[in-house]
């Protein structure tokens, strides 16, 4: 039972749970207009105390289209929230206006503490480290709908595997499913920390492999996941420079992978993956934007408890 | 006839005005549902050339609550207004767009000048000193529904009495009702001005009494309305420290109460009530925050000569 | 057909596309009510990348009045979309979100970039050397509209010539309608350019006559198109000092004006038009930005393909 609950974690929620919300963002993808007028009188609280022009927009997109409206503010300043007021505070004041509030904070754990004193479900948009789970369920939907399956994929993932939160939690809610296998691709400096593949990949059999060129494995891909090197992530300015390059995806590169492989990218992309590519009939990382407004529909419904007959 | 009237200053309406506002209001809060369509078609304009969050979410839940909608901008940066262009013709040209206006001001005075050039109603949300008459309203609408009655009530004000233009308001809205008297706590530094006292209480043989510490009194208040001391109206920073703790409510203090009491606060709080006070049944600031929008959807729908049948 | 298509510049449609949105314009103005739910459904991205409250909101008032919603950002801080990511793949991804998008951008020539990249349909709302198509369609529905017609007309314009591009704009389009005459009205230094007069108006063999002095030609007058003067055109403060004021319309100067003459302004204004003459009925400044809204409502019905029976 989704209704009321909400969405700090991307393993917040069973696989059954999350199955539930991936079959209604399907079924919206293929028919949005059935969905037209499912939150009418709803109301969406958007609190971003960190500017993220393009999450807030899916979860603004994804309410409107749903019928219902947004209130919101899209960066601190703008919010006299700040004056002294805990999070605690506020969020019993926004319960008063919203039916449901989404959460972007600098701080770790604050959609945490929002959610302990909230009457209204609270879904984290970002917090700290960048645990983001609508990014999560985003990726999920967008495999399911292009593959046809969250089973027996060969997933590759490039870049800051380290640091990247997200595909930390792609690799936790792929491992959910059966028979999937994982190719890390990176530079050692970044690679995957122990814990994941201890505590996730080795613990439940999972096969993974490590490997420094994309080159090398390309081929055997279902899923090319790219992600972003972030500049503030390196210790030093020519760390950056060296790494920045060594994982970018052109058309070269691609010749060598298979005809159905898919590639994602959360976006947006600086030049990781190069611009000739977008035309290439495997790049996906658009369609996956969408996706990702089609699952926050889906994601909105359940916890407002919201059915379309 | 509230129709095409702005409101300025809370003593803008006569009582049997206010009363009708009221009444509206309640019957919302008791049938939200039923006015969810009410200003479909209608724009609102939130123009606040200062920051005030929870004010404006306040006013634009009302408005999309009612099936209306909302423009705005909710920071001076963000609105070239600024471009040495007057009140006067910016609120002409939002005439154009918009079917009522709601305005905060950091210049006392700037609502009323816009008003004057408005072939819409404007509403003030607050201007240089803070007046701010739907602050005045949340609080009647929330002692009229929690109370059952606005008249026959002891009523605490707890706080900073000296500058806090709502306890200003709330003393004189409350003065026009029969038989209330009130109870003033306040350290000497921050007590009711003079002209309140004379020109408001006396006058009308108000029984009022003024105390310095909130213990010797709270037995006897039917309402006790505490406000915040804010750092900003003290001459030096050690002035400050020494008052800002005197006036904090907590469960100690709250011993001494009548059972059927009720707790407000304009909010947002910061410590001038303890956290451990939420959890009590006559904790009602929170509840109040939520009259504030029920209030607010009565009086655009007034202004707007707007009814449901 | 304007279904699908872009507008970049006022000179990108022909002019029976811009009778045709004139037209629907017209009969949007004259019974709005039929027209509020032609867009439902559908969603307006405002991608302000420099503020522009007033443009901003008469988008948003049309989107609102047509029944649609609204997405955006209304200044470059609170857009994460800086973040290095290319315009390109910035509107890639608004495309995902929303039907219809908005640029205001500082840079000339980023509207015609997204466009090149947009599945949806994008609405120049002014770049680098603020082209604004949609300026000059409402000049174009407040004439029609108050004078009847679009030909054989005596235009004056007035104040800087030289770098308002509103003007050039507005010079281009009444130079397609038949029989009309320039007067204009500006010191030496902010004459209309050269281009203008050989390309435009010598070519097409339209009679125009250049002026100094307001007061020598306002009888012969239909239309009055007064501009700003603005202090950053100018290339030191003395100068602008010595001009400011030369280009000033008040109801000394309008006693030599026809009767049926009618004042336009793009607004804001400064100190170019007297208060005094607010009152003056041929004063339509303000008429002229409900049309803005009106035709912007006429432009988004055709670019969606959108129709009302």
């Amino acid at each position: 039972m989704l209704k009321g609950r909400h969405l700090l974690d991307p393993m917040d929620f069973t696989t059954s749970e999350i199955d539930e919300i991936l079959e209604l963002g399907g079924e919206i993808s293929k028919n949005p207009e059935k969905f037209s007028k499912a939150c009418q009188g709803k109301i969406l609280a958007t609190l971003f105390y960190e500017p993220s022009t393009r999450t807030r927009f899916s979860f603004e997109a994804a309410m409107l289209r749903l019928g219902g409206q947004v209130i919101g503010f899209s960066e601190p300043n703008s919010s006299s929230v700040a004056k002294g007021e805990s999070i605690a505070d506020t969020i019993r004041t926004i319960a008063c206006y919203a039916d449901i509030a989404v959460m972007r904070h600098p701080k770790e754990g604050a959609p945490r503490v929002a959610a302990m004193y909230s009457s209204i479900p609270v879904i984290n948009a970002g917090d700290g480290g960048h645990q983001h789970p609508t990014q999560t369920l985003t990726d999920l939907l967008t495999i399911k709908s292009l593959k046809g399956t969250l089973s027996n994929l060969t997933i590759g993932l490039c870049g800051d595997l380290k640091f990247g939160r997200t595909v930390h939690s792609l690799i936790k809610a792929m491992s959910r499913y059966e028979n999937n296998k994982f190719i890390l691709i990176s530079p050692k400096e970044l690679k995957v920390p122990d814990y994941i593949k201890k505590e996730v990949l080795e613990k439940n059999n999972i096969e993974f492999l490590e490997v420094e060129r994309m080159e090398d494995v390309i081929g055997k891909l279902d899923i090319l996941y790219m992600t972003r090197v972030q500049r503030e992530r390196f210790f030093n300015e020519e760390e950056y420079l060296r790494l920045k390059d060594s994982y970018i995806l052109d058309k070269a590169k691609l010749k060598g992978a298979k005809e159905d492989m898919i590639i994602l990218h959360p976006l947006p992309r600086v030049n990781e993956i190069a611009v000739e590519v977008d035309e290439d009939k495997r790049a996906k990382y658009f369609e996956q934007a969408k996706y990702g407004m089609f699952v926050r529909m889906a994601l909105i419904m359940k916890l407002l408890g919201v059915e379309v007959c």
